[in-house]
């Protein structure tokens, strides 16, 4: 097998670009991929400060060795949930990470800040759903973190297959609201949100884990425990099966989404007023991090007193 | 088990709709999804002559029993394709099943109108693709006889799982044009074509499958051969897994299009004009299926004269 670029032997087949890479032939089709994306939706130019969610998987550790290698200026932000071993092993690889190649890094322990893990927070608001309890929780610290601290970008390492298979569960419900929304680049709805990009939406999941073994990073391999019922796992396994008798079908199915059809569903007039007790952003008078943590706060007077 | 209808002892449990039957509850069950289907997109009225397509697989037959019994006046017409022994098993459980029942059903044989099976002619034609060839072939048969009769509508036993197939296939293909026409109930687009409508769109093969049974209907349970390719088996097969995961997952993608993205995309500004050979409508000055006949009636030539 032969480099599609260079003739040289290759190490690596893209099959869904039908090419061979060598090892730095490949590092050029990764580059010029997450240059081109990063340029197309206009994401971010070299002189602004990027705020990176580093998770301590292998896109977001992927997504940080490359932007700082490639000259881009970074403040990685780790969250550390308290899920158990899965939080402190991810907590430690990002630390350990930035420490070795003097990466800034600033790490959120969300039972420091609110006094509980995310389990334990989640319990107490009796939150319909542990996960989406954490996704309101971090979303909402990252939004005030970065509104404080005066960031306006925060990229995310999530790659093809994440697109596709959240553009496939939105699709098989009609979300039409979130099919206005799922995009590379997301503007900031309000001056205290931060835009949403995301460089890698061009390269899958496989192309990424290429990427990591190359440059020998460290990363969590374990899926945070709580996410076993995730239904985003069942759209990636249906996809991979049609990508494995039709490749291409993810990269299909996602460009033409963007191309095609996003345009035709219409933009939802969302009014945003700031929460009358943390002044965030929000569509209703408190916003819904504040009432959860009213919800656990009174949870909190209620095994106190009794 | 209980039916949930009457309480007396159940024979099936449709899971989407949390529901148990006996016979005569299915039987209710089903016929209200049809009757609900055909007043809703107002298909045909028991006045009316319907066409009907009798493939002899398992949905055209129940369809077929099913309108006949409801009263419903049916022609029902049978393509025989002449693809080798599928085509001749589907021929005579079709005419079998007619003059059991004094059903009126109309043959026409490909061979013997046009000279050559399918197979035969897709090969004279060069045809990329003898599905494609098949399809084109049958459409334009279908219409020219429906036009010469007077027909004006035209039923198939299309279900919940073949309409979900080719919904999702249109969408990971973005296929804008097919997702604007794609309906329980197609509007003739001139006056030499069928209305098409599919009254069994909101029942699964499953369902079907059990009317089948509980009526003793013969049918062929093979598929065509020439199909082992057809990539609509593997949306059915990925769609069936997201099924079992979660119930009703086929049913609230197909019913969320229809009702909520449906309208969103855009109809086609088609002119149709009439073939400058045979006067069947086309986008073209010649239709497709007289410049395939063209080229048949070429290699006929070439063959002779050789």
């Amino acid at each position: 097998m032969k480099c599609s670029r260079c003739k040289e032997p290759a190490f690596v087949k893209i099959k869904r670009h039908n090419a061979s890479f060598c090892e730095s032939c490949f590092e050029l089709f990764f580059s010029r991929q997450v240059e081109g994306a990063i340029k197309r939706y206009q994401m971010f130019g070299k002189e602004e400060k990027i705020l990176l969610g580093a998770s301590g998987g292998k896109d977001s550790m992927a997504l940080w060795h490359y932007l700082q290698h490639a000259g881009y200026t970074v403040q990685a932000i780790h969250f550390d949930l308290g899920i158990g071993e899965h939080s402190s092993i991810s907590r430690q690889i990002v630390e350990e990470f930035a420490q070795a190649h003097c990466f800034s890094l600033l790490v959120i322990s969300v039972k420091d800040l609110l006094g509980g893990t995310i389990p334990e927070l989640a319990k107490k608001a009796r939150h319909r759903s542990t996960c989406s309890f954490c996704g309101l929780v971090k979303r909402y610290l990252l939004n005030r973190f970065a509104f404080e601290k005066g960031f306006t970008v925060y990229a995310t390492g999530h790659n093809l297959d994440d697109e596709a298979a959240t553009l496939l569960g939105n699709v098989l419900h009609w979300q039409t609201g979130y099919l206005t929304h799922q995009s590379p680049s997301l503007p900031s709805p309000h001056p205290k949100m931060l835009r949403k990009v995301k460089p890698f939406y061009t390269l899958t999941e496989e192309e990424i884990r290429i990427y990591v073994k190359l440059k020998n990073l460290p990363f969590v391999e374990d899926r945070c425990p709580l996410s076993h019922r995730a239904k985003s796992l069942d759209y990636k396994e249906v996809l991979q099966l049609l990508e494995e008798k039709s490749p291409g079908t993810k990269h299909a199915f996602l460009f033409g989404f963007l191309e095609k059809a996003k345009p035709l569903f219409p933009a939802e007039n969302i009014v945003l007023q700031e929460c009358q007790i943390c002044g965030m952003p929000t569509t209703q008078t408190t916003c819904s991090f504040c009432k959860i943590m009213q919800k656990v706060r009174a949870k909190e007077e209620n095994s106190c007193t009794s």
